[in-house]
């Protein structure tokens, strides 16, 4: 295979200048290019070039400018922080519809926000599928300057995870709005920093069926799998982020035990396990050793969860130092990852994940009970996912604007309901009436209220089928109280973990189950709620949560040149 | 073949009311939909579900409102009314960054514009590479209601042409904007009337690679051909356009002499020939009468012109009524157009083309002449194309609101210059330095001054290589004075016709020739000039006049949502 790219080469990439509460300037050009992440060529959203885009690096307190200008020849684009809660900038959230308006095709725009919490973040594209494009990369926050990490280890690696389809973004969109539906299916590759291999295997016993070795490696490749190298007895912290646009993973280091430290940019306590799970829009860090037999590598390796897998293996491997010559692929067979469907599995994994001694507890009450039933639907003769019955179909105008401005002509002010009808709705079946509605109607929450949500999992428009989804919050991070089969009733809540509920962006639902979530809504501002499986979220899987609406604060007019914001500041002179 | 789509039907989608001097209130959606415009599947851009878009039918003196929603998930767009001077609306012109800014996803704009000639015209995007997407459609203005034409006929039909790559309009930008460029190759078919068949022929004598008959066609294919239906005796007037991309073609009906009496909404001077050129951005009305043998079918051939051809022709067939069963394609062979490369045939054909016998004549004397010589170039790596040395690279903020408002900013004050240099280029070999500039700087032209215009012809970067250009002047006819071999020199200016030069929008460069142009700048606004090869557009063939900015009229602050114009709007009142 030849000398394959290092991993240490990405540092090339961070911008890392470290002094506690700086700000940090980027400036960042994003466009088409050409690009072959598994092998096959295709096109990738860029940013400045590169494909995945640059990791940042900071510490906390620093503030962060981003100018980002517009080099696609005729789309607006955005970018979500994903796990950033931006207090105080609510504007720079980076969704489209909701915090701005797209920037448009040759203009510029400054992201300006406060990085207040160290962890491991990534960032992506947030309109249309401008994330399936491959508009990503990792956002890594450090400790203060003066503070230290709660554990230790003596050098770190980070591993973006995704997924990789040959058919372009804009037809996933085209088909995904047809009627009838057309389904993108699963993914072609699972990219590990941001390469696969499509037409070849790293594993030369791999079981997959594109099982022809990857002989004709050089390194130099855009595909070319990034190693990680080791140094015996050395302890490293590696941080994995999913932005896949559908699979859920599961990740595994051969022969390497991994300790689980951080998740969403949160402290847990810690746990070991062989393997983790990760869903698309977390994070997490884990400490691994590195104690195993020198002369040997080892295979780092995702496998796809909650769906049957059509999509092979993605593998990298760990090699011990020095390298010599034997940077080859290991000869043992890759890890074996649970069955895709044993959810037994899923779930141990997940309830092991608790908050660290120290973290802030949940607030012991709650002002307001939502429960959001998830249901695939169908509207017209195309396929929808609602949630209590409402398509989220994203008005024109971005909320935050409009609700800055009085502007009430922009998205319905009818809020969608706190609970679903009928109370006895069937979650084990398909929906008896299949038809739903779009609305653009949002939560408004009562600022600094405690505000519980439950996630209600149902059976699809297939009999005996019910899907993960991981829903992601925007501009908080949520107390997981706990996870639950079937359906939730009142008497669940007694079950509730209030003692080291893990705080996390992002959590998952279960088949058939339910998940409850705590926040506090104490950052004025407009937040997508969402299933952060991209065609998921296009197919209407979100809501919307307002709060603090008259405590804003500035907006730049640049995030509001669209719609009926545009209308209003261009004509307020001759408004009455 | 069965019983196959009758190109009456088209009628079904035109729009029309037949009042004169009335307003036709047109609604238009423009989304992206699966289309089979040649039997392979691909994406168009369709307006109200229908590729190619509705036909637009209105009389001299109608006002024409389209209110156009924009159903991209995140592109803007803006729609060009190809032909239509817009007197008084320069804003309505449809031209990103120089008329308007695009219309973005989810919103509505409203074009309003008068056509006050009558004339065939069509309409299609003008943003990106749209246009190649299929956003198109026909846009055909009668005589006022108390007028008659200048001929007669018995009924009418129209045809528009186009070509079809099976790679996505995305993607051939993307690879045009490469280094090294891409090039998009020759089209894999042509369409009329948006139907092409790539995979299998209508003549079983075709001679093209894809001979396979197409039998199994119903009628009910998105790509069945569109047949005429005609009776014995009767004269016919034929619409014909085309919105190619790339492709250069001949036009003809087997056995049928065609007469031109139109050319781009001007009357000529009748004359009859056994085929026509037609460029990429024209427009023909040509007579024909249904006098030949009745019971056998015809014909109707498109064929590529002034590139080696490497696409079938593109065929579809007249039947005399009545039609019985023998709607089957003739069993002649279609007709054979001249060889792509018999320059001396285009020439006479062009030659042919002069004004009608009262057609307004052009004034005598030019208050100057502007000498635009066309060269392919590169840049930084990248493959351009360069009028003057300068490649147009056009701004965020359009041109008419940066005039309007005075916004110095937006683009380069310094005029592009108004001939080439060195005086002694030899047109006759590829550029000595081939390396060119972007610039965006524009022509300004003293208000109802009388400008002549000498497109010059050139090299490109290949030896012995000189490409067919037609360009479109926007907001003007102008009159073709005369085509000339080699460099144009002063004493080439005696030979101008200012006799009976017919009025056009598009005239043709011939390769290593020239061509001479007249027009009154009498039309307030921003205008482009452009060779209407979507690519040659895209890498920056095409230049801007600019004149009356001073009377520009009103602008909807709708049309100036982006860059310097929408700062401008939304902070005026803070402004000193």
């Amino acid at each position: 295979m030849g000398v394959l790219v290092d991993v240490f080469l990405i540092l090339v990439y961070i911008i890392y200048t470290a002094k506690a509460g700086e700000a940090k300037d980027l400036k960042w050009e994003v466009e088409y290019k050409r690009w072959s992440p598994d092998g096959k060529e295709s096109v990738v959203i860029a940013i400045n070039g590169k494909f995945p885009g640059p990791t940042i690096r900071a510490r906390a307190g620093d503030t962060i400018n981003v100018e980002l200008t517009n080099k696609l020849p005729t789309e607006g684009v955005v970018i979500h922080w994903h796990g950033i809660t931006q207090k105080g900038t609510p504007w720079a959230d980076g969704t489209a519809s909701i915090s701005q308006c797209p920037i448009n095709p040759g203009e510029s725009f400054v992201y300006t926000f406060k990085v207040d919490k160290a962890g491991t973040f990534f960032y992506h594209g947030h309109y249309g599928m401008q994330r399936s494009s491959g508009l990503y990369g990792m956002l890594i926050v450090d400790v203060a300057e003066e503070q230290t990490e709660k554990f230790t280890y003596n050098d770190e690696f980070h591993i973006l995870l995704s997924d990789w389809w040959h058919k372009g973004a804009h037809e996933q969109e085209v088909d995904l709005s047809s009627k009838p539906m057309r389904w993108i299916g699963e993914p072609q590759s699972l990219l590990i920093n941001g390469r696969g291999q499509f037409d070849c295997s790293l594993a030369a016993t791999s079981s997959s069926e594109s099982a022809v070795p990857c002989d004709d490696l050089e390194g130099g490749e855009q595909y070319a799998p990034h190693i990680l190298h080791v140094v015996t007895g050395k302890t490293y912290r590696l941080r994995i982020a999913s932005s896949t646009a559908l699979a859920s993973l599961n990740f595994s280091i051969g022969n390497h035990k991994l300790t689980v430290v951080e998740a969403d940019g949160n402290y847990v306590e810690p746990f070991t396990v062989d393997n983790i799970d990760i869903y698309s829009g977390e994070s997490y860090s884990v400490l691994f050793t590195a104690d195993q037999d020198a002369t040997q590598n080892y295979w780092i390796s995702v496998s796809v969860r909650g769906r049957e897998p059509k999509t092979p293996q993605g593998l990298t491997f760990l090699t011990y130092q020095p390298t010599s010559e034997k940077q080859l692929p290991p000869s043992a067979a890759p890890p074996v990852a649970p069955a895709w469907n044993d959810y037994v599995s899923s779930k141990a994994f997940s309830n092991k994940i608790l908050a660290a001694a120290d973290s802030p507890p949940p607030p012991t009450n709650s002002d307001r009970r939502i429960v959001l039933l998830n249901t695939q639907n169908t509207m017209d003769g195309f396929t929808k996912w609602a949630i209590n019955g409402i398509s989220l179909s994203l008005p024109t105008t971005p909320y935050l604007g409009a609700i800055k401005y009085k502007l009430m002509d922009a998205y319905d002010h009818t809020p969608p309901p706190d609970h679903y009808t009928p109370d006895d709705y069937d979650i084990m079946k398909p929906p008896p009436n299949p038809n739903t509605r779009s609305g653009n109607g949002i939560y408004e929450l009562e600022f600094e209220s405690t505000v519980d949500v439950i996630l209600q999992n149902a059976n699809t428009n297939s009999v005996e089928v019910s899907e993960i989804h991981p829903w992601h919050l925007h501009g908080h991070d949520f107390w997981v109280l706990g996870y639950g089969e079937g359906k939730f009733t009142d008497k669940d809540a007694a079950g509730f973990n209030l003692k080291n509920p893990p705080l996390r962006n992002t959590a998952v639902i279960f088949p058939y189950g339910w998940t409850a979530l705590r926040f506090r809504a104490d950052n004025p501002g407009v937040w997508a709620f969402h299933c952060h499986i991209e065609p998921h979220l296009h197919l209407g899987m979100g809501v919307v949560f307002a709060e603090g609406g008259d405590r804003l604060g500035n907006i730049p007019n640049e995030a509001l040149t669209c719609g009926l914001t545009a209308k209003y500041l261009m004509n307020k002179e001759t408004a009455t």
